[in-house]
């Protein structure tokens, strides 16, 4: 039974299948925007409900970046009611109820939730996104499947589209980006280099005439601060390097 | 001391002052959707290193919503020098080095990292970007303390300078947002109130002439349906009076 295998073994789950939709979005370069976002995070399909024109030469395309290339061009105009049967709706609003007596805007997860909550199922998602004043209409919340919301300032909570959706698509990035850009960072210095440099600092107090009985002291600031500070095994090689150089032509004067 | 105070006590730490400085940024559309990502998230604090003439009349004003009033107008136009002198600067990067054989742009940290680093400490940090197509060039990055890069797709990792500051800060929101817009989620329905539902269920099951042999086996399915969903107390209430009412329908049937 499949509910079992996956229960048994989370970490084959197959990914959810994400995808945006916008409705009735007035400016073009929003559409833009997000279209650029959802390369950023590895998202392609984009649905767009009653979309203004996008012209190749508007603000949509000058917006998109790379995503001029493939997402936004490949971007499929279709209706709520499409969206509502064919996928796990996800509806994104600033401003949620307060409480469980209205069903509209509650109860409502975070971007970071709806990450974990996506993780343990196998869905095909579309994270809906509403026009830039006013956002979703209580109508179509109430026809979406779930309710998100991102945390923002009491003050000021209400983000600009094309930044909500980024920060969402974002938080989502762990379903849709198999690999970042970002390298590994596997050179921290090993550790008897750094008892290495801390030898060289000592030998460093010793010559500069530090006071005897502040040595121990002074070796102890320096072992917090490059306890705090986990250097790379260039960083160490470098500073060690320089003090026996200091301690050598101190001893030499 | 005050380092053992904040180390024994890390919940009391202060929190970090946080700002946010743009160099030789080229779009005042940008500086205003920056400006707007930092009052959705809590901060006020703009640094501009020469920036763009900004119209009250333009896009900056245009794309800055509500921080047309407070955040841009109050945005101070300053020098790298009194950056790197004034603040903990982080520099953020699309593109790290590689590894530790160079130190302009590595090693680095995640915005998350970032967040969980400056809870650690008291600092004015400054978080710098740099301009729309080039980021922060060496010789910049090089005066700055810390890099930071946002995870993204390795297909196409460089985000809008816009779009970057806006998830920087929102996963930098826990330092400076002392209260978001969201309610306190806190009106799931009491355990009683469950087993109550489910007992409705099951008399339900008894009205429509369910299977005997197959009632305990749909009891399971609606316990697990229930026992994922975390039911609201109005939810189960709704719920508990409409089985009873369509039981009592059946019975006078």
């Amino acid at each position: 039974m499949s509910e079992e295998t996956s229960a048994d073994r989370p970490d084959e789950a197959p990914e959810p299948a994400l995808s945006v939709a916008v409705v009735d979005a007035e400016t073009p370069g929003n559409i833009g925007t997000i279209a650029r976002a959802m390369k950023n995070f590895g998202l392609a399909d984009l649905y767009l409900v009653d979309p203004p024109e996008l012209h190749p030469e508007g603000e949509a395309y000058g917006f998109a970046g790379a995503a001029r290339e493939d997402v936004l061009p490949g971007a499929r105009e279709v209706s709520l009611d499409y969206l509502v049967e064919q996928f796990h709706t996800v509806g994104f609003t600033a401003i949620t109820n307060e409480d469980g007596t209205k069903h509209v805007r509650y109860p409502f997860v975070t971007p970071a939730e709806l990450a974990a909550d996506l993780r343990t199922v196998e869905t095909s998602t579309c994270l809906v996104f509403g026009r830039e004043r006013v956002g979703l209409t209580n109508d179509e919340l109430a026809r979406i499947d779930q309710v998100a919301s991102i945390p923002a300032s009491a003050d000021y909570p209400v983000l600009n589209l094309g930044q909500a959706v980024t920060v969402a698509l974002y938080e989502l990035r762990g379903l849709a980006v198999a690999e970042t850009q970002l390298p590994e960072r596997t050179d921290r210095a090993e550790e008897p280099a750094i008892e290495g440099l801390h030898d060289q600092f000592a030998d460093l107090l010793v010559a500069v005439d530090h006071p005897e009985e502040k040595r121990a002291k002074a070796g102890r600031l320096w072992r917090r601060l490059l306890g705090r500070a986990h250097p790379t095994g260039r960083e160490v090689r470098t500073l060690r390097g320089l003090f026996r150089k200091a301690g050598q032509r101190l001893r030499e004067d």
